[in-house]
């Protein structure tokens, strides 16, 4: 059983669960390929395979239940108090994304339309998981290499949180995002847009629908944001042509970073607007006030005391720096 | 020429510094063991030699600029816009505390004298650095082993930073604690301790000035607070009586986790209250609502791009069982 326990000075929730930590090793075969289905819980999704029975071979992208789930669905959602503490069931929803059947190719080295079947199966898990109203948020993310947080066995694959609390990062950025919009009335994701096209700077790519940048203030060398050009919540409301386009871009950012970076640990996070149905009133502004959007995280070093003792982080390689050696690393088609 | 920005949606702020990241290797030489005293830049304080000339042999606490500084004190403090971003000039102090001569004994290996003496370092440079208007905060922290962020070469020392903007998790701190004060006219510290207290479960160990404790969301496996008993803002207003009790149960309570944990890798974090003399208005309250405390995080697995990205934390060892575990691992004496 899995409790969640919020810190009464700053709010962070923890998840106490056997299942934390580095996942245990397995016998060498790897439950992500091809052929071993019947290694992990039964299927939620596979795309690509024709009338043949479930959990066989065949599919091109597929996700499955986490077989070490930080939280149980099927647990009831409970609110409760310890002392003067705050605490709630580990009630959430916790899956696993297969990027390709292969064992060997990385997210960066699929085909364009395979990419896009990984970012329809994102859209399709927060469209599933945000029809049930014990899940504010649901959190998608990718850890690549052992330095990202990445346990074995290495096949491509990203996660899927469904969350009954707000995770701390999240909600800094929908409070931040809203009080720039109580003031000025505008998204501050269209506003930092905006500059940053006209500026031209931090700029790695700008496609039809997107822009992928280093941020200003980036906490890592090589920092890289993907924006969606047009204003919107939802990660799950993009159209198939923006999904495509999407894609194309996410391989492009990639295989700039894996240019230049040799062999390069990062992290990818997808926030997509929280569960409006869990309160609607709590929400009813963010429609206007929050753009989805998507940042990867290059984890060159380890975090030191320094910056999760104060928050405050320390980079080497400005944002225009960073942005100028990756718009040169075209990549070799 | 380093930059401190911030993002202007979270209001992290992050230092752009040619010193950031790993620092650069030496000829093998340990700057910070006796008769090296020539490879640091020039001593601020050396207790325990006497009547020989500075930067030499014959110290038992020295305190040095730090020969790769993130932030430098000899600049004009500024802050200025760029475009629609924030950003300061990189103005602050980095220094070294060296904990001991002697190049191979940690923190826990020294003797109870010399563990005060490094605490009366702490509140010396605390104190010093707060005449300084600039400055407001003071944060001092200790890295040790590679994976919290330890560079070689591996002799124990404690930094200080002394910056002139508040660091996000500090300020996350502060702000927390207010809140709590704004509703129950009590200081969230004093409420935290009074629980533990009163419950047991998660005490480590207590003296008569100072409680070691789990805390009820510890993010990692053994974190680890110690709180003074007696309410406080400032840790540089503690008492010789108080420092040197202190300095005991630093000694046993990493002692314990050393016993529990093989070469534990840890980050040590003094949150002390931030210089009240930049803004006097600003924290009128923080003498009733801020209470100095010590962090002690272990590093035992790297944070993992759920963590990063969500700012929520997983962690598989409840602070019962480890506060259970460190009481029952008491040190050899």
């Amino acid at each position: 059983m899995s409790v969640i326990r919020r810190n009464p000075i700053t709010g962070r929730w923890v998840i106490f669960s056997d299942e934390a930590g580095p996942p245990p090793p397995t016998d060498g075969r790897c439950p992500f390929c091809e052929g071993n289905e019947a290694l992990t819980p039964h299927e939620i999704i596979a795309w690509g395979r024709d009338g043949r029975e479930h959990d066989s071979e065949g599919w091109s992208v597929r996700v499955v239940p986490n077989a070490h789930p930080l939280l149980r669905i099927e647990s009831r959602l409970e609110l409760f108090a310890e002392g003067m503490y705050d605490a709630a069931s580990g009630t959430g929803a916790h899956e696993v994304i297969i990027e390709t059947p292969e064992h060997k190719r990385s997210l960066a080295e699929l085909p364009r339309d395979q990419v896009a079947r990984v970012l329809a199966a994102y859209a399709e898990r927060i469209n599933d998981l945000k029809g049930d109203k014990r899940f504010r948020c649901i959190f998608i993310f990718k850890n690549q290499g052992a330095e990202a947080g990445a346990g074995l066995p290495g096949h491509a694959h990203s996660q899927v949180i469904g969350l009954p609390v707000t995770p701390k990062a999240f909600k800094e950025i929908l409070v931040g995002a809203r009080q720039h919009f109580l003031i000025k009335e505008r998204c501050v994701f269209c506003d930092i847009l905006q500059e940053e096209m006209d500026m031209g700077a931090r700029l790695v790519e700008v496609t039809e629908h997107f822009a992928a940048l280093e941020p200003y203030a980036s906490r890592h060398p090589f920092e890289t944001w993907i924006l969606p050009r047009r204003h919107g919540p939802d990660f799950e409301a993009v159209t198939d042509a923006e999904r495509d386009d999407l894609a194309g871009l996410l391989i492009s950012v990639l295989g700039r970073l894996e240019k230049v970076l040799p062999r390069p640990a990062y992290n990818l996070f997808l926030y997509s607007g929280p569960n409006r149905k869990t309160n609607p009133d709590r929400w009813k502004t963010l429609a206007a006030d929050f753009h989805w959007h998507i940042e990867i995280l290059p984890r060159l070093f380890y975090e030191a005391g320094f910056e999760v003792g104060s928050g405050l982080f320390a980079n080497a390689v400005t944002p225009e720096t960073a942005a100028k050696v990756l718009r040169e690393a075209e990549r070799p088609l």
